[in-house]
């Protein structure tokens, strides 16, 4: 069923990094998007402001979805007694969170369902981030054979799909195609230990991919940075 | 890695229902058990009370989750202006929570990676709950796989097993099943719409459902009814 809206709804995942507006900003072009956000005591709280003004702007509606504390305990992102470490590691990062991005999907399901959307979108990207299981391509094939099952609306013949747009892309040309749709980067947050007002650290590894996205993609890096 | 504990570990999603009581006290017999149970504003918080009374005798841990309670809203089970069916309905119930058995099974994922558990035990049945997709034994396995997909301990060789004993049995074989290994289903509370002393309506699906199966088990029914 279509919404008074012209265009179908989908749900968008948000976290508020560059990625994730990207694929915002992807989805706006031919969806009326819902973006989807989370607060689970991450560090970086100030994502989720981010996430709010990117929503704004770009999506018709924004749900911050809360999950337990507890859940997703166990990794860097959420226990602060692990240190976020500030060259890449081998094997499988410590940044990486217990099934987190199974737990997403299943959420922006529950959420699609119920606003009759067929479409789900979410920025993983199997290029920079190829420790995470949960990022890769097969991973999102998966989920969404397993949605396909899952659903009142798949059961009467709904399609449910993934969308992962930025997984096989690099840094530098996803924030060239952020560039081409116009989406003003100065809004998002990329940083695993962002400061109150949003500032980057400049060394985890996010920030390092991010900065040199910037540099191979000739783009001006609007980060603002605690230390350079 | 194995615990202390000659078991291995495994996660029981456990409702306070006659359902997963049986799947607990089966999974009771060959693992150290960890419950996870989930408050979601749901209309029978008696049967979260019923949880832990269970978990205490036949768990080792007790995990209860909180859900965002905007999210599983829109079904009978959750929306308390949506009135609770006195008799079963053509093709997928009223009560349907959208994608709740995904919910459920993603944040088990997440408990069994962080307590290196490879064994996941969920008590969906396709008998009596046939209107519900996320009942079917094509969807556990469609999670089974993704499962197998989605995490740290998968990537390294771990193989997640999705258990659902009871998906094809009669409630009368789930209660012999219960009674044999000698479960106190008066612990248990099933009612969609039990009052606070956890007594049930008597009149609900899964009330009718409940006595049908203790009449046809011939075995003494020890559910407290608010009327008969």
């Amino acid at each position: 069923m279509m919404s008074q809206s012209a265009k179908p709804k989908a749900v968008v995942l948000l976290s508020g990094g560059l990625d994730s507006a990207t694929v915002l900003t992807i989805a706006a072009q031919q969806y009326d998007c819902i973006a989807v956000s989370f607060d689970y005591h991450q560090r970086h709280a100030s994502e989720l402001n981010a996430a709010r003004r990117l929503a704004q702007r770009y999506a018709s509606e924004h749900r911050v979805i809360h999950l337990d504390a507890g859940v997703l305990a166990g990794s860097a992102l959420t226990d602060h007694t692990i240190k976020v470490p500030e060259q890449s590691e081998e094997g499988i990062p410590v940044t990486y969170v217990p099934a987190r991005n199974t737990v997403f999907l299943a959420h922006a399901l529950v959420v699609a369902e119920v606003a009759d959307a067929n479409d789900i979108f979410i920025g993983v990207n199997a290029v920079d981030y190829s420790g995470y299981p949960d990022c890769r391509p097969e991973f999102i094939e998966a989920f969404q054979a397993m949605a396909n099952l899952a659903t009142r609306a798949a059961v009467e013949g709904a399609q449910v799909r993934i969308h992962a747009p930025l997984i096989t892309l690099s840094k530098a040309d996803i924030i060239r195609r952020g560039v081409e749709l116009g989406l003003d980067f100065g809004l998002t947050v990329s940083c695993y230990q962002a400061d109150e007002q949003g500032r980057a650290c400049g060394v985890c590894d996010s920030c390092r991919f991010r900065r040199a996205g910037f540099e191979q993609a000739g783009v001006a890096d609007p980060t603002r940075y605690q230390r350079r």
